[in-house]
């Protein structure tokens, strides 16, 4: 593995609002117990583990959370890392995170809370692909087929071969995604990859992992 | 649930390519176990609790497969169904299916092996969709953000929103699948509403359940 200094954001932000099928969820999905951890404390060891014990590491949370997992992760054997507080949507809390890195690091880590399961396979595969190309989004082949919704309430076949499930760890050299950071935000943001192209920059693809799940409803910490 | 007679199509024909991550394996998914059943058994005990147990049921199988498949069913509490062999396509196998149904049935769900944990709940929603407008393709949201791959070898954001993922049972009137099924084959076909669309007809689309899932790599198995 490259030994430049990489710095990893961890965005937990949700408040669980799609959780249990819209009924109000007291625990968010990060916070629940997946084996011996919160799911939030396997998603930040497992970046410890893989890219070392000094490897910055900064948890976006919303601010009413910060003190609940400060409780809840100091009970646990959970790698050290820095909490900040969110902002409305992911994109602010995305900026406030690299906001809280140092600012020597050369490469940026953004990872989804909600992906437990992320390997250090995975995690080298990106970086690799990050410090040859300067970008790295781990994609997997879309398993079910696609429809596209029309206007008029339709809907079209979409060729599924032509199109990739996109993941998390996302990398990108530090100056690149600072800089598209300072964009305004739109909602067309949804993940690293989509700001910083339109900051200009093109992005590459590597690998995903299909283990490599998110987490959205009740039943996916149930089958873990 | 509507009296009308519906005719279900059950659709085994992998030869599990996909499975182990490409290296051979002696036993294709669909008759791993799963708790106390082989995988194919689930799906079809699922069919005939929901829909009765005269509900005609074929299966459709890779010729190899039909002994080992006659042979493990009867060690197990697995409904009354037909056998019947698979062609080189899924579209020539469904069209086996269509015909090895009685001339009688004014409904057909044609429905993937590899989906055990399709519930009452969402086949009877199907139904429903089925009788109101003679067709019922269930979809669920695409969770992770979706790419589109370019010829040139790049890629570009797609808006998630606009898309829907696709499941099975897809249902439709008898004589609408039996027709389009008479078309000569397409590589364009990649599930029976493509196949219906092809014929001039629209299809409806009704809500699909998170937890049908379709089991294409060992994992799926591990974690249910």
């Amino acid at each position: 593995m490259d030994t430049r200094r990489i710095g990893v954001v961890i965005v937990a932000g949700g408040i669980g609002r799609r959780f249990s099928d819209g009924v109000a969820c007291s625990v968010p999905k990060q916070f629940r117990m997946l084996g011996a951890l919160p799911v939030l404390g396997h998603t930040i060891n497992a970046f410890a583990q893989a890219l070392g014990r000094n490897t910055p590491i900064v948890v976006v949370l919303p601010s009413a959370h910060i003190d609940f997992w400060k409780n809840l992760s100091a009970r646990f054997p959970v790698s050290r890392h820095l909490c900040v507080e969110g902002g409305p949507e992911r994109f602010h809390s995305v900026a406030n995170g690299i906001s809280a890195l140092p600012d020597d690091v050369a490469l940026i880590a953004v990872h989804d809370g909600v992906r437990p399961l992320v390997s250090g396979d995975l995690i080298a595969r990106c970086v690799s692909c990050a410090v040859a190309h300067g970008t790295a989004v781990p994609v997997v082949p879309v398993v079910d087929s696609l429809r596209g919704l029309d206007e008029n309430g339709g809907s079209h076949v979409v060729p599924r071969e032509k199109y990739r499930a996109v993941q998390t760890p996302q990398l990108f050299e530090a100056w690149m995604l600072r800089e598209a950071y300072r964009q305004p935000y739109s909602p067309t943001f949804t993940d690293d990859a989509s700001v910083v192209e339109a900051a200009g920059h093109t992005v590459t693809l590597c690998e995903g992992d299909r283990e490599n799940i998110k987490i959205t409803v009740e039943s996916d910490l149930k089958n873990l």
